[in-house]
């Protein structure tokens, strides 16, 4: 665990300098917003599931990166736009004021948009990666930021209400988190050029825990503190959204994380090397935070 | 003329045509929003610009419509943007409520961004285009809509103010409108794979009818009618912003317009075909709307 630990630092240190390079401070206000979110502390579970991938399938680091960075920074550009006035209205994200708190709201757009740019805009750049490997990279990004994924689960999730079947709150949670974190998976696979087999099991190993994720997250949103979490809690009651805890309980929630988690090893317990994505999947479904 | 304005009218129609098959409604309400603005009735100047340079230089029109799609996919994105209210708070477009009068905002900024995916997802999923003519036209648009085109020019644009200078009115309109007509022009050239020195040509036509098409909508702003104009006028007075015509005054500034589609006629008069471009320089610098 303790080699866990500093495996996921050298990844987060690794995405946090290519992140730096990519968004350079030129003094101009939508880049010091888009700077201000970027590094407000996330904890580049994505970024690190792209160079775990790519490591695992035997690619560079190099070529990894860059996907690190995009969906990095477009995992940032949704969460701008989540805690805009009109949309979850949140002051309060990773212990820090909300981007439109700090700059206002047109410059809170502006830095959503530029850095969902920007995403695209660091692979098309890159001179590690082929073009099939950009195109291919850029298509799985699209699906999942788009109608496919982010857009369609904010539009479900502005009408999360009480009283949703467990299908309807997993359907908002694919969409909006789930499909983002396989992306993250599957662009560590494009970078390691790794076939269609190791694809799918990276896609499934990433859906369980981006499954396991979000009903920690609903049960953190009850048991947890505003220290540990950094944000708001018992925002789900407040804005009555149905949870995974209300359909579930707290127990079988945290069973169900446990259960997701241990499909998730399975997937890659075999393969050489999966050791860091076994105790990250462990890490996930025990975090406090 | 009334040739052109048959050819106009045929690259409207296929612009049209491809957006309609590009975005399927579903019954989503994003997905109905993205459709409302779409089809919202704009001229599909950005897109005739694809369809006629590509046409110019020998290119074949399948070639050139995902990207006239992208191209109005992304203008229209950024004027369902740039009429938010923390934007220019408008509440009249194309004679028609704006999309967050009619749909809410969170559905309007859902609605936008599902556009600006969209854009790049029509480029990756054709089938007619090579690679290295996808990766090019993704970041010819990536260019004119992030950093250093739509989104430091709206930055800019929230911040114009009286007494600023010709120059500095100049560089908000040239990121914030200029860059997109400059990427139709270049994304045509890419659909027909034309070379550097067509490209060249082509950027310097569109930079001129770019700048020509913003001081004519300055003049317009103040002589034009609502009726004519389908959006609030003298819009730009009352938000106190710097306008070519505070600048020059209505003769010098339709002087400028003529100056620069005389201009932008000169880089492709003497190329077989370009009858249709030389006459849109003419019809933007005389329009009435």
């Amino acid at each position: 665990m303790d080699n866990f630990k500093d495996q996921l630092e050298i990844y987060r240190n690794a995405v946090n300098d290519a992140l730096d390079k990519a968004i350079i401070d030129n003094g101009e206000e939508a880049v010091s917003a888009m700077r201000y979110s970027i590094f407000a502390g996330g904890k580049r579970i994505r970024g690190a599931l792209v160079l775990a991938f790519c490591a695992l399938f035997g690619g560079k680091t190099e070529a990894a990166l860059p996907f690190a960075c995009a969906i990095e920074m477009i995992h940032t550009y949704s969460l701008i736009y989540d805690d805009l006035p009109c949309m979850d209205n949140d002051t309060l994200r990773r212990g820090k004021p909300t981007n439109h708190v700090v700059f206002g709201e047109s410059t809170a757009l502006m830095a959503g948009a530029g850095l969902y740019a920007r995403a695209f805009e660091v692979i098309t750049e890159n001179s590690v990666l082929m073009d099939h490997q950009k195109l291919e990279g850029i298509s799985v990004l699209l699906s999942a930021s788009g109608l496919k994924g982010i857009i369609t689960g904010q539009m479900l999730d502005l009408k999360n209400r009480p009283g949703l079947s467990e299908n309807e709150v997993m359907r908002i949670h694919a969409l909006k988190t789930g499909a983002m974190i396989e992306a993250s998976a599957i662009l560590g696979c494009i970078a390691a050029n790794a076939g269609k087999a190791e694809k799918e099991k990276a896609r499934k190993y990433a859906e369980n825990i981006g499954l396991a994720f979000q009903i920690k997250d609903d049960i953190l949103d009850v048991e947890g503190s505003v220290e540990e979490l950094g944000k708001t809690i018992g925002k789900d009651k407040a804005e009555m959204k149905t949870t995974f805890v209300d359909i579930l309980g707290i127990e079988k929630s945290q069973n169900q994380v446990d259960a997701l988690s241990a499909a998730a090893k399975k997937e890659v317990a075999d393969i050489e090397g999966s050791g860091f994505l076994c105790a990250l999947s462990d890490y996930l479904a025990g975090r406090r935070s």
